[in-house]
């Protein structure tokens, strides 16, 4: 993606994403996110190294389409996914100012860091060349920092950086105390040439009357990215890049705030809101990359039904359908605020089913891509957070 | 510990060691590992920079206590411990060596890899200064092996290198195909001067007519170590360093190699054998350090009986009553070969419920030392092995 910006097409293109993950702790008189001006995030964009394409403005979030990447405004919550050579982090501090600044919103509840290991390292640049630079540069700005390096470190891994919230607890966010807060990520690479091809719109791209975003509307309808979840309840904004690369983001009503009090995928009957999905692909031979990632909870368990929300195994299947990875890493993060005592029940928790649920979807060969085979399945709990990691493989 | 040989007693001290740990693939003409001579251990563990300070030798393992921690030699595996500046990687080729031309055992079946975070990272010499330089280090004589950092990168963690099998598991050593394998280790820091004042024998312990064997035995039943395991089950052999430090191993029969058949922790009726345990200890301040480690199956749920082996949590509590440690890290190793479906079974696995038993060993306030609370939890599962592993820090 984002050839256009920034590389020339024969330039290798890291698609691995930084992922910076923000929630604020509300303030009496805070104004929210979403009032914050356009020029002021495009200001601190700018730091970052990318630019604003467009915008869907949902019920309880913006989401911006950006050169590279993502970005997701709520009223106390920021997200920003940037791929390429950005400098995510340098974003950080004028965020943090912005956030005091404009929305009365002084201080940080949660952080979160992540990205998956580098194609191309040497070619990142401030922090981001190394995970020991970035821990350090995280750890100048937060005291409850506590960074992980997750899978293999000589081969596949993720990276993540986790802040604790400060003792005083009684300044979470509404969702913190009364939602699941729950992420899953799906990191494909090596994507079959069979997939890939669909990306690659030709040098001639830009000259044709076709605009980049009804182009990869009509792509997203043709290989099934559109019907991952019920189009009634997605509202999808995509992009097409010249000559290749494609992103989308995807504002998606669930639960008990989708028409007709859809149910939910999980948590209890009283939870639902308006989530996101966002996908963003490289489709270049020899760095070929897609990432998806997705907060609306997923059953599971649940039955697939083709009008509802997919439960894991099946919207899992559904993404591997569409890119045909080589090695994908999956992870599940999912709050356990209140939940500490699960531990005690014995039962099935939360990771344990969302991993028996990965192998589920990627082991069987019925599948048209084939049958993987599991390379690395690790469960943390952080205090207030589960974390499930599994990589997979192709079998030969 | 071993502050007589390579340290001033006023130079820090690197408690943590260095664990290597290697099963060789039985071959038809093998001899053992055992009817190697010992001045050719001795060379190898000249390259390492360590002596030989005692051995006991078992039905199924000799047991060296060395000047820095301990080597255990059984007919198809070798375990070599080392602390300080050890050189502990640079003795594995000579190992290999030696087992392919004194013992007729040519291929490695596993070879296990691990350490805690160091206090003093700088003072390490060759492959050890760097953990990225000990997995390059490993990646160049082993083809299958998968580096990993468990727990925080930025706060105490531990590493761990492990190789998988080769594809033709045929070889496999009897212990792995019969037997359950499993390791627990207990790593603590921050010892209560209470309970490092008894390692404290001060400048003249060398003139005393008492041998440092002798007094160490007599420090191991005062404080407890002696009644860790029922005696009658344990021989023991205990070095007392001069000014400071402790380092014991002791043979332990367990299952049906203990007398009157002895029930066994874990494991089958048909399980048992020679097991041990290690325990060595820097009792300065400012870098005190023990550890714990044994191989003998221990139950995760057996209520505790004076005369038998310990279930997970009564071993836990004792260790940790006698060092008193201010922070601490476990693991635990068990191998899952032929039970690669347990996870179907939707049952407790045995590395979450010694998660529990950790928990519950160190969580209540009862206790000498005080309560502990949980700082990182994580399972990871590998080909053929899982692994738990936990840390605590005292409640302030």
């Amino acid at each position: 993606m984002a050839d256009n910006v920034d590389v020339s097409a024969t330039s290798p293109f890291e698609g691995p994403e930084k992922l910076l993950e923000i929630w604020f702790a509300p303030s009496p008189a805070d104004s929210g996110l979403r009032k914050v001006p356009r020029h002021v995030w495009e200001d601190m964009l700018a730091i970052v190294k990318c630019q604003v394409l467009s915008v869907i403005e949902g019920s309880e979030m913006d989401a911006y389409l950006l050169s590279e990447s993502s970005f997701f405004v709520s009223p106390h919550r920021l997200i920003l996914k940037t791929c390429g050579t950005t400098l995510n982090l340098l974003g950080l501090p004028r965020i943090l100012d912005i956030a005091r600044e404009h929305a009365s919103l002084p201080s940080v509840y949660r952080c979160f860091y992540s990205r998956k290991s580098y194609f191309f390292p040497e070619r990142q640049k401030g922090p981001h060349r190394e995970w020991k630079n970035e821990v350090q540069y995280l750890d100048g700005i937060f005291e409850n920092g506590a960074a992980y390096t997750v899978g293999k470190v000589n081969g596949d891994h993720w990276l993540l950086y986790i802040t604790n919230p400060s003792s005083d607890a009684s300044n979470s966010p509404v969702a913190f105390s009364q939602r699941t807060d729950y992420t899953i990520e799906i990191l494909m690479t090596r994507l079959s040439p069979n997939a890939t091809q669909s990306f690659i719109f030709g040098p001639d791209a830009d000259e044709s009357e076709e605009s980049p975003s009804s182009r990869a509307q009509t792509l997203s309808s043709t290989i099934g990215i559109s019907d991952l979840f019920p189009p009634h309840l997605t509202t999808l904004d995509a992009f097409a890049f010249s000559p290749c690369g494609y992103s989308s983001n995807a504002l998606l009503k669930w639960g008990n705030a989708a028409e007709g009090r859809e149910a939910p995928g999980a948590g209890t009957d009283d939870e639902g809101g308006e989530g996101y999905y966002t996908i963003h692909v490289t489709p270049e031979e020899g760095w070929s990359y897609a990432s998806f990632e997705c907060n609306v909870p997923l059953a599971s368990h649940q039955a697939p039904q083709p009008q509802s929300i997919p439960d894991i195994r099946t919207l899992v299947r559904r993404v591997v359908d569409i890119f045909q990875p080589g090695r994908l890493s999956l992870t599940l993060f999912i709050s356990s605020e209140g939940n500490s005592e699960a531990e005690e029940e014995r039962g099935e928790s939360a990771v344990e089913a969302a991993q028996r649920a990965f192998r589920a979807a990627l082991t069987s060969s019925a599948a048209a891509g084939g049958a993987y085979k599991r390379t690395d399945k690790i469960n943390y709990e952080f205090g207030g957070y589960d974390l499930a990691f599994a990589s997979f493989e192709l079998c030969a």
